[in-house]
């Protein structure tokens, strides 16, 4: 992949501003509106059942996360990701949580057999419960035995791109690498800092902006690589600026800026994206 | 109106602290409740049905707010609407995304007929589907067709007097020109920066602070125009101190610094108000 | 105490990272998971009575904050309360409000006889409606005629003491001066700066990191006090830091930043305890 294509992609979003609909938990919400503000797209929150049509009906693209589901918010993704479907709008699947209740694991399952996402975003623990393979995953965070290493990378990347063919859609799975496959190509991004997972909300944010890459794009491969490298060199943007008695909070804000600034030229230079 | 008129209704908000009770959306609460407390006053959120009644009465003002609307919140919202008018208390509106779904344009103008507001606060787009005129609303931001401009000032204030007049309270419509009518006065304000649309919660903020502005002054116009330029100062204050690597994440945390530490000379110097 | 045993307490936190269960209101609860995070711990939020199980059973502690309570979260409080006492977690109490509508005073006095949190903390206006004494509760503040002082200190800390003695567990009443008391031993600290109450959340945070050093610690009061006087040399760490034009929002962001960046020796050197 030309490092300029990933340019396009983020340009792209700039110039046509999609308005993505999200139903997201409330812990990390501000931010995604926020993030989504930021890289030029607009953000509309709705999560209850007699409202989610109407509004997904007027969005080009949907967030669906579960990191804080209920029974009504439930109702709601299932009726905003069944209209979404039937309009063709892209819809971006995150697992929060996924593998640490039975209530996320089959809610993430539902929704992925129901509705076609064109994109899921996890971590490797929430990607792999919403495989059925096992998993060690503690709470929001991937456990340490699953995640993509240089040395699993081989297979960490084969296993992805079996779950992308399998679910017949683009998966992302985030963490110190970022493998994304479709199931016939698949990539490494090795953007980002450790300290991205310091703040809450950095997937939550990433799965808010997707939607907008795939509504801007035309190869959603492409632009789910652009939308993740993107967060990955914003984020190293944000933490080269801290200095003195500088820690999460400032990174946080700092996070929120690069988004605002990043350019497609920026993207481009610092874009680190390894064909699998 | 003179200058100085402003300066008094925010030292008066300063002085007195009002309690404001916001039933509002998660997206940007946060946002609201650091406004308030910034802004001199103390924020109560609440919105389940049994508890509203008892929190609405220790309160000075209500801000309704349908950013988020759920059955539950909607049921909420008539409940405390209908004790804090039976108690006199300043109630505003702010009818989030009217327009772009049949639930919220029908829950706001059941609020609005139901409870009388004092004071309706919205964008143009959203202030039009209250009123049943035809509107291009997309999501929660006006559309470009919608909004008052130097050309269309004269026709767009008309309109914002006779909502006023027929609604029998305060309209404060905003956007790049704001228009604050009580059915016989009518003005704009001109303060603000085009920053302030590239965060989420703006013109939530404004309308929790504005049920403070109102609780803390006499007429109900004044107090409406104090805060409508109040926030508009205070985003100049925070556009003016952007430098270097700064952003919207930045500009975020110094509109909150700025509504902290904004004082009635600097209102009354900064206040660009035009009589129409 | 030995400041160092404060020391050994936020070593603890950071060394053990514990996971943390969260039931909280919507206004800060993105305060609360950058708080968890910042110290070392980490946070998960679920509020549904079908998730908490669950999700509290994976976890090391439990806090339960009634700030925007509904009867769904309440339900899911319970059932997650019962859950977390069954395997023994620590289980913070945050009354939120206690006071201010009979909902609050009535779902935490139920909170605390069914599942007998390891501690209770609040201001003096809840932990007095709480323990049914007379209290003049306005929102979610304190009002003045409740909180401790230099001249009430003795009267103060002895009503501390006999609410912990009645409840069976740890009470910390936080304010100007802070008061922990076991029953047993009760203590004063006297960290922390006024700004803390200009912006929402520092009474939720530190509800929310308390969980964490009681799962990390030993001893229930040690770790109570350490969590208090961690939050207060904070606070005065992220004052310090204030110039020109910085307010309240950049010191919410130099809060967070305190929290991920003091040391156990910067908490001993800091922390001003005094036996009472």
């Amino acid at each position: 992949m030309k490092s300029t294509e990933l340019a396009t992609c983020l340009d792209a979003v700039r110039a046509t501003s999609p308005l993505v609909h999200c139903i997201t938990n409330y812990v990390t919400v501000n931010d995604c509106a926020n993030a989504l503000l930021a890289i030029g797209a607009s953000p509309i929150m709705s999560d209850e059942p007699d409202d989610v049509e109407d509004i997904t009906s007027i969005c080009q693209g949907l967030d669906l996360n579960i990191g804080t589901l209920n029974r009504r918010s439930i109702e709601g993704m299932g009726r905003a990701g069944a209209k979404a479907a039937q309009l063709g709008h892209a819809i971006v699947l995150d697992p929060v949580g996924a593998g640490a209740s039975h209530l996320r694991t089959d809610t993430a399952r539902q929704l992925l057999e129901s509705y076609h996402p064109t994109l899921v975003r996890g971590n490797m623990s929430e990607v792999r419960a919403l495989g059925g393979a096992s998993s060690s995953t503690r709470g929001v965070d991937a456990s340490a035995a699953d995640v993509a290493t240089r040395d699993n990378l081989h297979e960490s990347a084969g296993f992805v791109a079996r779950l992308a063919q399998a679910w017949g859609c683009t998966v992302a799975v985030t963490g110190a690498i970022d493998i994304v496959s479709d199931g016939t190509r698949t990539c490494a991004i090795t953007n980002g800092v450790p300290m991205m997972s310091r703040i809450t909300g950095t997937g939550c944010m990433l799965s808010a902006l997707l939607p907008a890459f795939l509504a801007a794009g035309t190869d959603a491969f492409l632009a789910t690589v652009a939308g993740v490298a993107t967060m990955g060199v914003c984020g190293q943007k944000a933490r080269s600026r801290m200095t003195g008695a500088d820690g999460t909070g400032s990174f946080r804000t700092y996070l929120i800026d690069a988004l605002s600034t990043v350019t497609g030229a920026e993207l481009a230079d610092a874009a680190r994206v390894e064909d699998l």
